[in-house]
């Protein structure tokens, strides 16, 4: 089983190797990012996206665009080095973890003396450290998923909590990864997950390649195979969770689980710890973007709605924490009552 | 406030009338049905789609299509007749509605007698009478669901099952419609009905044409609306209703029903006492019709997953009678525990 790889260094190391997620299903294009205009454009493109994948891209990106910077003196480097860390600070400023990875990189040269070239080693470590633990985060998330994993488990997902998300096996997908690297047949339904089809798009597109059965379904389908009982388990990715375990997460996923309680079906959502945010006591907290017309009413450039007509497109919803069953961290299985403190959370929300 | 007419006579009375239902909401082109090519291609091809409107549109345009036969003796125009109606009959074999109305017409052809004119004339009225009837039952519907909707009240449907479906003003619309004659400020929220998003393309053009406001949302964003407070009422179609008051509607009908029951949000259903099914005793008597794999992989011409996934596609799902706060017919609003026996049901289904 080859699962892909979303953002990792080019070969010879000094470009930062990306799939662009724009043209997939249709097109499979790697694409290496040198420079902070490339770094910038893939971010705000989306060609690559997932909270984890854009962090680690901005790290990784900023090491590789102030590469050709290093030949000048030491005061002009770290000026170029503090430029374009604003510059892709900037590229989607709604993501957490972006910041972060840009601000982590930052303190790493602020703590750092000596040579260009030994700064610029220092970078490409803390940059390669970022991608590394998140790689790790994502194989405990899996380890500490599959145990919910029977042989022939059916497992439902909505969007794209996978490996394309982050930096290696993703979140709610790290467990079925995982799972059938240890030899268990799993079989996903991907809900399609409109109005941006980050489930036909992604994440059927992510397991087909790694050999898994995947079962693509428009949304509205969800209910039927619950009601058939043909889904086990649903195992769904987090934008953010409150102290309180209310879960923020793509639209549609506080639907599935309505229907998964009604039908029995455990919920699991699959998240590394620091998408806990101990500051967000709860959902209600949340402000949920409410993102443009045109991608509900013009899908994918066919016109399919009157001109005119008004819309609702919120890009998440929250499910409250009486419908989740367990949230699979890398520190283990957590289940309500959810009363995360302090010890909880971090940077890379 | 305009309600469109989906089948009509044109002007001159000797062709049927219909919108091409294939072209919304990007065109709204109006087509005259001559001839038993024209009358079948229009049905094959969903120009014309709804259970009613395609009885009716099979009725009319048999005599449209036998009309320029008159000429010839009465045995080549009887024979000219029968032939026409087993073409037609056989346009869409699945639609109970289209045999049925070409059976009354031959029926009505049978008890006739005297010349080719009186024939014709005879046959007229009939397919008139069907159009006609089926007009009133939009209405009788319309009257008793609008008892439901309050000023101000806010509408939640799922696919189309408004005056495009029909030769009147709807099934679930038509209370929508009436209650808006009557002066009440109704609003409704359009799911888009994937695969095949009769919801945005039809629901949301016809109403926005009747200047009803209307809200166009993706399948998975009913959850959210119905969380936030912002729906007060569920009301659907049904393509059949079995005995014990299990609901076979357009796929994704069962979730809205599940998700308006966790919150609280009355659920009805809205059809013609024709459309219950004495002779199917439950929902699970009811053969769900799987559709083709590229209404879902490739919606309106784009790739959006990748090739050769697999896919799950039911047209139809079923809502349990436990679900179902109560039947909108044109005798009345039916309650449960439904259990309609002999004295309902009829051809039209």
């Amino acid at each position: 089983m080859t699962v892909i790889e979303a953002v990792r260094w080019s070969p010879s190391g000094d470009a930062v190797r990306i799939i662009d997620q724009r043209l997939l299903p249709g097109a499979y294009v790697e694409r290496d990012l040198r420079t902070v205009d490339e770094v910038c454009d893939a971010i705000r493109t989306l060609a690559v996206r997932g909270a984890p994948a854009i962090g680690i891209c901005g790290a990784m990106g900023l090491v590789a665009a102030v590469r050709g910077h290093a030949v000048s003196t030491p005061h002009d480097f770290r000026q170029e080095l503090r430029r374009a860390a604003a510059r892709i600070r900037e590229a989607r400023p709604t993501a957490v973890n972006l910041a972060w990875g840009i601000d982590r990189m930052l303190r790493c040269a602020e703590s750092a003396n000596g040579s260009n070239a030994e700064l610029l080693e220092k970078l490409t470590g803390e940059a390669t450290a970022i991608l590394d633990e998140d790689r790790a985060m994502c194989e405990a998330i899996g380890e500490v998923g599959a145990t919910l994993l029977a042989d022939g488990a059916r497992v439902l997902t909505h969007c794209n909590a996978g490996a394309l998300a982050t930096g290696g096996i993703g979140t709610a997908l790290a467990p079925v990864y995982i799972a059938t690297r240890r030899g268990r047949r799993v079989v996903v339904y991907a809900d399609e997950t409109r109005p941006l089809m980050q489930g036909s798009r992604l994440t059927a597109w992510e397991l087909q390649r790694a050999g898994i059965p995947v079962t693509v379904i428009a949304d509205n389908m969800a209910a039927s195979l619950m009601a058939l009982g043909a889904i086990d388990i649903v195992l769904v990715g987090a934008d953010r969770i409150a102290a309180n375990g209310d879960v923020a997460n793509k639209i549609g996923t506080y639907g599935v689980a309505v229907l998964a309680q009604y039908h029995g079906i455990p919920f699991y959502v699959a998240a590394p710890s620091s998408t806990i945010d101990v500051a967000t006591p709860t959902g209600r907290d949340i402000v949920i973007e409410q993102r443009g017309r045109e991608e509900v009413l013009h899908p994918f450039g066919t016109e399919t709605a009157p001109f005119g007509v008004a819309v609702c497109n919120p890009a998440f919803d929250v499910t409250p924490a009486a419908l989740v069953t367990g949230i699979v961290t890398d520190r283990g299985v957590v289940r309500g009552p959810y009363d995360f403190g302090a010890g909880w959370g971090g940077g890379s929300g």
